[in-house]
């Protein structure tokens, strides 16, 4: 048996590629699915089966892509229509070469979601592992506010999936989630690589509440909703269209600029000393969890960078979202911008130290999740929106006063400065550092209801 | 500047990327032509030019997907009719960022031949370098034997382009030819990497001719024309289509090669000692060379090695040529044949010691390219026919006595071998070590007639 | 917490690297050790600590010489004296960040072996995973006749270890073994990537045995002992030396390999069909395991391939089992040697088939590992010596008739009949396809006693 | 004949690797050497031969180092003594498999300056390439000031060897220089991967001159000296120590920076924003150009990046220069020295604008090559000390006004700034885009005595 876990960095999206010597399977695979056909080739095996846990709102899924490529049938959850693949029912069972794949229907994050037991009956009659889909995370459970229908509803059919299908598999069972760390699709998810029945029941906080209290957890839950969910999720019902070829992005002038979408994926310091006026900043690793939130799908998209990086690792970024309307970057990076003589925008970088010294005479705007302000307090006198909703909520900030936009640890903050410098907000300075060199420097801190 | 050899193996072909940081040219891309983008990214350029030497016979052009992919212009000679693209003149300049290409009309080996020559303005006004083609080669010149018309007066074409057109440049003129060493568009290109008007002018043996003395030598010189030509001669002028997702490759049971052409890429001890009935020995580096002469473009192609190698760089070679038919491999190697129980063909090896045993009890057949067996003779009383040819011309092998096959080394006679092994001829072996190993080992050596 | 697996195949060897984004701890680190060096500077963390589960006896460790280029600590068990690095004992607790490894003391395998204990605090008090070394594997559990003392004794600690260290750290503990599926360490060992307490508890046939089974089963094993296990074991007690720079490897011409150990590393067809006289036949992913029994530390060793190919792969090979002796290879391949006309060896090779028809003329020496002719049975009228203990008891062959060897699939085979034509042997032959293809074709099977 | 260019990025180092089937010869190696010896694998020889143009002033060589690992012979000019190597003599011929190198005795640059001459017998009795040091550029010739004795004096040996020895060997010769562009061994070296003696007798500026005004113009020539030649100069005679195991480079928590030298490899904006208090801001790219003229070879040196990226091609330029005492960076990028609350440094980064709007009341401080200040003209009023020389002249710098440090684009600016910074000048701001802004922006220049 061979298994490997192939992670999308920022999405924290897992999938998985099985098999054995001849047949291989995979599990959610993403849109820039060539991974999938390098890694089988290795192993000398062909990929026969695609399976989907769920219809994903966070990512565009690539199960059409990959199956045209490789003639493997994709499978999901018969509780919603596709409009591609066939449906998998409770019960199942799918062969992957001496393999063997079981189907459980797990209901909750979505109504829909299936998990995928793995057996090896050459080995035992038990199940090795699961592959969990949104259902169960390590230290975390599904978001159920993204499926149709009342939240409590979702939350306790959630509850049912893992206590009545997922649990009953035994401590042994080997947990392989779709998400792992970092992702927006259950809140706080540990980092390990992946996890087990049995540990999970012992250290998953959610596993230590009864019904009611699951569901009362999470159905009041705070989450946030990117506008660009509701594009994944058409498209996968529908079946995204296969990726576009993306080394077709190009050098582009200063003056291709114009209209254009400018994303600047340089870091908060080097946004804030000269950037391209009205350009996002959204830092590097920050992209798939914020592009979403500001761009369109319709304008095209150029990157902004220090110097002519090697964009391979960007592209697949936008290539995942099905930002297909991205059309390149500043041709030698932002000193071409300089060169030109073009306008330089700027943003006041303070630390805390400069912060603390003025703190009451500006507006403090903090824009981190609001979990992270619940649980960690927050610096005295700031107002909260969350980095996210703030392109769509800017209009609640005053401006009346010089603003100093403050987040963990200053990239979000530092998104948030430029939505407001886009919007001709003119004194506006990002906290870099953040709430957390805040609290080292043992500031004071307020509540953060 | 930034200049760019992309050299493909087997067939020596080497095109060109030339540019500066913000455009770029491809001179002669090949059908797999993701590198071009690849490395021009690595220069931040973009590619805005897309120029042919001439309509190439032995491999597939890949100007229009790159055109498609890039939105660059191609252009090619105005004497043959193209589908795509638009025909460049003697004397056009074609501008790339701040550099220049001159164009130069150099028939001979085709009618609508060009050379490139390329300035670099703020350095001099003289020329840098020459793309010359099939025109000029390190130590040799195009053949004349694929243009329509008469051998000498494609000869005399050619010389009047070398000599009026190409020396003129200056002997300090870089020259790039489109093939190196191994090429069979011309004899004896020596391995240069690249080479000089100057250089050529005193080294190259053609260039020591006069022209009549040219054009006797060029219309005399046996030549080879492997009948996969017709095939490129047409695609290249209609525009070849996009390559196949060559990723799709893979593994095939024992089973399955029934009906398939099987080409068998290990090594001829490997070949000789168990092979699949009836495929073809083609070793790995032999493939660009010998699968054009054997290989039908209908029936599906699999491949035979020792293990699952990676076939990254092989799938290359049929891209290529055009082999879409290319279905993939034996999974497992040749292990699983023989797993399977499945007949075994075999091919005696005979040392050159086990050959002077026996050398009268046999029938010797040489099939060297002619030109080597006339340098370098023969062994006594031995029979020949090209290799390449051996399939259109085996009813002249006589099967009375048993058939040692004998080549340079041992592939091409491996492949031999297996040519007259598919047809039945019980009584064969191959002669590793080949004419090399009989001349090192002081054996008598005969006229090559 | 980042954690990886580091493979070194033939020698389904497994380490790891474990850390946060500050510190990290290598488990049995191979010698060639630049890997975890490069692994962890992608995480950004430092390697503080070095742990070695037992005094490994099939490869060299790489402790002290990772430690000399981290300055990280290195531990082993209290229960052997080694002339480097500090002991661990039963209960200790050891940081990584802020990670914790607990020390267990699980002798068996041998005295000193630990299995080390894998906690992050912040998510649960409960256990993460092992590091069990060679004391429990998916599906098998280590071997008991490499300690000193009795085999019932080292047994009887094994299963203690087993049952009153391991099983009660809880079912849904993950299991890291030291060796994966084809370990010479434990028999049958599966190929599941890591598995876990409550798999291994239910699907492990030895974890199914009572006391006195288990003993009974282990005291009574089949086991091999290469030659080169007493030098692993004495240098991994005195600390390897530091490895060769093998990038020094050199293309050696055809005389040089005169008096060398000669290794030929291609399929066995390909030996067959001719090769160096006197070379061995050890196909490449055999190396490990193959060349520890038939060479020596002292004469230099030469390796043949077909081609030039890359050597990287294979140098580490030799790294690991201290053959720093290792002085090139044949440069441009076999073809080289056949080129110079030297003489050349041949061994036939036999199909199933052609066996099948002279069985009762020959005599059929079977190589494979005892155990897997007792469970799969023999070629009737088979001889038995495994390959590795062929060239100390090859006096036991006889040689009144011609030889066929044959092993499972045919690579032993022609080590086999490689190491009879070195002594002199004349009429031998290997099975290709071996067994596997024996069974296959449906040919009659006799107890394999 | 394989013939392979091995460049250094910044120092714009060319090393060479030529050989064919067996033997290889590498001239004017870098000191990380393994280059030489994965890409001599590849091609199946061996290194038999090292060869150096000149003692190297501006980066350590690697002969020594890849003698040891290979065996090879090291040879240089005759004029001068080394500690190890042998001396090559005028007319000396070395043979490199069928292969021959000339010697040729080219002082001007240093006194025991040698060209190589390539020779292939096979084909030619003419030269193909020579190597010529820094005798020779493309565009440009050799530094006539680092050589003992009179400027003048080595100005016309200089002029002597090209004119008496490069230039007979015929206009088709192939040159491949030490250096190309970028380099600070020679003024103005154009971009050309290679040239020849006929491109550069046409085009090459100094080639124009006779005589006397070539001797004029070499030695009245500007040029600089890094205070670290001097080290290169004097280990390059000795032998350069082996290169360290830079792979032990490791994460250091922000503490651990007090007392380091501490580079900053960030843009000049991310170092304005915000910086660790006495950094020096030196740009990725400008390490191999700017570190030697700040950077000690005793205090250890820590960098600091934006993020935890790859260090892999920064540690070689630390390497190439003999800064072993290189000790990590700081783990996690700049954002650590921020979440840990420590004092940030601040320098203020103008646009061209800005500059314009305040020029009379600020201090505009050029620190660009002074022949950059000749040719392009300067920003009124302004005062230049060229950024390699300004810790050396700091005093020189009125602080009684704000200073707006600025170079060509801005990075030099940013280190200039930052030296300010460091010695307590708290007004100080570089400007972005720099001269090449100033003048896209139609602002007034000015002479550039």
């Amino acid at each position: 048996m061979f298994l490997e876990t192939i992670r999308s960095e920022g999405l924290a999206h897992q999938s998985y590629l099985v098999g054995d010597d001849s047949a291989a399977v995979v599990i959610d695979p993403r849109r820039d699915c060539s991974v999938y056909l390098e890694r089988v080739a290795a192993h000398g095996a062909a990929i026969t089966q695609i399976l989907e846990t769920h219809r994903n709102e966070d990512y565009l899924v690539g199960s059409p892509e990959l199956a045209r490529r490789t003639g493997a049938v994709v499978r999901h959850g018969a509780a919603m229509d596709f409009a591609y693949g066939s449906p998998a029912r409770h019960g199942d069972r799918i062969r992957i070469g001496t393999l063997e794949i079981e189907v459980l229907e797990t209901p909750g994050h979505t109504n829909e979601s299936l998990s995928f037991v793995l057996h090896d009956p050459a080995l035992s009659d038990r199940p090795y592992a699961v592959f969990t889909g949104d259902a169960l995370f390590a230290g975390s459970v599904g978001r159920v506010d993204l499926a149709d229908g009342d939240r409590s509803e979702n939350a306790a059919r959630l509850f049912d999936s893992i206590h009545e299908r997922l649990l009953p598999l035994g401590d042994g069972t080997v947990v392989f989630p779709a998400h792992g760390a970092g992702s927006v699709c259950g809140p706080s998810i540990s980092d390990l690589p992946f996890t087990t029945i049995g540990f999970e029941r012992d250290a998953n906080p959610y596993l230590q509440l009864d019904r009611e209290g699951f569901i009362a957890r999470k159905a009041g839950e705070l989450t946030y909703r990117p506008p660009y969910f509701e594009q994944m999720e058409r498209l996968n019902r529908a079946g995204p269209p296969a990726p576009p070829d993306v080394r077709t992005l190009r050098p582009l002038a200063p003056a291709e600029l114009a209209g254009m979408q400018v994303v600047d994926i340089r870091s908060p310091t080097g946004y804030g000393a000269g950037h391209v006026p009205g350009s996002f900043s959204i830092w590097r690793d920050g992209l798939p969890l914020f592009m979403g939130w500001v761009l369109d799908y319709k304008r095209p998209i150029a990157l902004v960078d220090d110097f002519n990086l090697d964009l391979s690792s960007v592209e697949a970024h936008f290539v995942r979202l099905g930002y297909d309307n991205l059309a390149g970057y500043l041709g030698g990076g932002f000193t071409s911008w300089l060169r030109a003589a073009r306008p330089v925008g700027q943003v006041a970088t303070w630390a805390v130290q400069d912060l603390r010294e003025r703190l009451g005479d500006v507006l403090v705007l903090d824009v981190r999740d609001g979990n992270n302000r619940g649980e960690q307090g927050a610096i005295p006198g700031s107002m909260h929106i969350y980095a996210g909703e703030l392109s769509s909520r800017i209009a609640e900030v005053p401006v009346d006063r010089p603003i100093v936009t403050h987040c963990d640890i200053g990239y979000k903050g530092s998104l948030a400065a430029s939505l407001l410098a886009a919007r001709g907000v003119r004194c506006v300075a990002n906290l870099i550092g953040g709430f957390a060199a805040w609290k080292a420097a043992g500031y004071p801190v307020a509540e953060g209801a």
